[in-house]
């Protein structure tokens, strides 16, 4: 997905947010907004929002002279969703279906995206997981999803946020496990999840979990090392979590679900939803929309 | 009141609206973003909101070729304020206090707003209409109010928008007009009322009403004309409508009322409400706080 005019106001607020995130000093996040401002006017509108994204926040971090400003955002997901785990975890067991019920949930967790929002209150988190049993969500997607799950031989999972991904967690445990690979951050970038915040969630003792080597808020190919880029290629089937993900790979010719909450009005205009939507997409290339897709 | 860099982002969207508004062509809305982000990344932050935002809509107008992009717009709510009128005179002399409710709906129709918001709905108005009467307002503030406006012998009323102008009409004729001279844009700027909107409402057949012959929206003084600077210097009271006129008066060693609906978060911030707040609030100079102010 490319970057939309619209886009372009909201950088400059994620900027000034993330940039009073990290520091307190007001001339920091003058020269924050003014280096924001510089980099959207030489933007190439061509290329998908998190291509700037990934620059904005390699400026914050320089102009800060802080390496990870949402360290302690992530940790508090984290601790907040781990709390939640065995309930969430009783609720998908006890559940008539127990995979959509993890779907649900996993697209609630994507709910703590520091991206879109620069405020999140774990009440609000809460919230989102009582609403995301009864928001109206297409049970064949599920199947689908199902079908496409079981049929794979090579599954790689992209994880999105720190605390999202103890909800990745209870989902990839109804998935058949053994084909798992999921790929985590290289760096820190906004609060996505990075092989720290794998660790505090024991995914690693359960699956397989590897870094894309890229500070990118989403899965810009080009920008992840050569072993992912293998894992990517050898992957017949890749679930993507979350925005970035999504404004990064929808266009691309691969087997793709997305599973996210679309927060913004542009993802919703591009997808062709209203805001706050409960989102289990393929990409156009495995609804065989795209000439030569591998389906 | 300064810029502040929350204002950065707001005006990039608000330039995007206006561009939109004005033409279909995508090229030109790029092209405005483009040259918004360059008047903002060479912004001094010292400067009122509304400097910015002469330059913005000067830029756009000169893009997209057309001298009046609102026209349309202030037509509109011209035609359904006036609709209204009668009935809302009708309440205005029904009512217990007919200078408060006058008040109260010279605030409600300063809703009527396109640099703060890209759509708005006649269904929009009548609610804050029917709203207005209810919302909390000192009552001693519209005492105060009285006094000044009784005690003064030469009152300057600074319109803002067109359509709004037709509730300023209504307050107007619950003022001693002998005393009142109404100032108006020079010439288009978004929606802000001009001559051309001052006469389809009446306005100047019971009042004297004059052109500021600025573009600014707001009352910028450099700006201005030297007929209306005479006016405003020789004025013992002024009555200024709505946010750019709070954004480039309120630092101003003058006596002035500013009347107005807190539409944005930052003016929300500068004045100390919540947003949506109905205000009737003096400059500091009136209230005291600034030293060597004409009381």
């Amino acid at each position: 997905m490319k970057i939309y005019l619209d886009c372009i106001p909201c950088f400059i607020r994620q900027s000034l947010d993330a940039a009073r995130h990290a520091t307190d000093d007001v001339t920091i996040h003058e020269k924050v907004v003014r280096g924001v401002l510089d980099l959207a006017n030489n933007l190439d509108m061509s290329q998908s929002p998190p291509v700037i994204g990934q620059k904005i926040h390699r400026l914050i971090r320089e102009l800060v002279g802080v390496e990870d400003p949402y360290h302690g955002v992530k940790q508090r997901f984290n601790n907040a969703a781990l709390k939640l785990y065995s309930q969430m975890r009783h609720l998908i067991i006890e559940s008539e279906n127990p995979l959509e019920t993890a779907v649900r949930l996993a697209i609630a967790g994507n709910i703590i995206d520091f991206g879109v929002k620069s405020q999140l209150q774990e009440e609000e988190l809460k919230e989102t997981i009582n609403k995301c049993f009864s928001d109206v969500f297409s049970g064949s997607q599920i199947e689908d999803f199902g079908n496409a799950v079981n049929e794979a031989e090579n599954i790689l999972y992209l994880a999105d946020n720190a605390g999202e991904i103890v909800f990745d967690r209870l989902l990839i445990e109804q998935l058949p496990i053994e084909k798992i690979t999921v790929a985590v951050k290289g760096s820190p970038v906004i609060n996505d999840a990075t092989m720290q915040d794998a660790e505090i969630t024991g995914l690693p003792k359960i699956v397989e979990v590897i870094s894309n080597g890229s500070d990118a808020p989403g899965t810009i190919l080009e920008s992840c090392n050569q072993s992912f880029r293998n894992r990517f290629d050898k992957a017949d089937l890749v679930i993507a979590k979350g925005q970035g993900n999504y404004e990064t790979l929808s266009d691309v010719n691969k087997n793709i679900f997305f599973i996210l909450k679309a927060k913004c009005p542009v993802i919703s205009r591009n997808i062709g939803c209203e805001v706050g939507k409960m989102i289990l997409q393929k990409t156009k290339a495995f609804r065989g929309e795209i000439k030569n897709a591998r389906i």
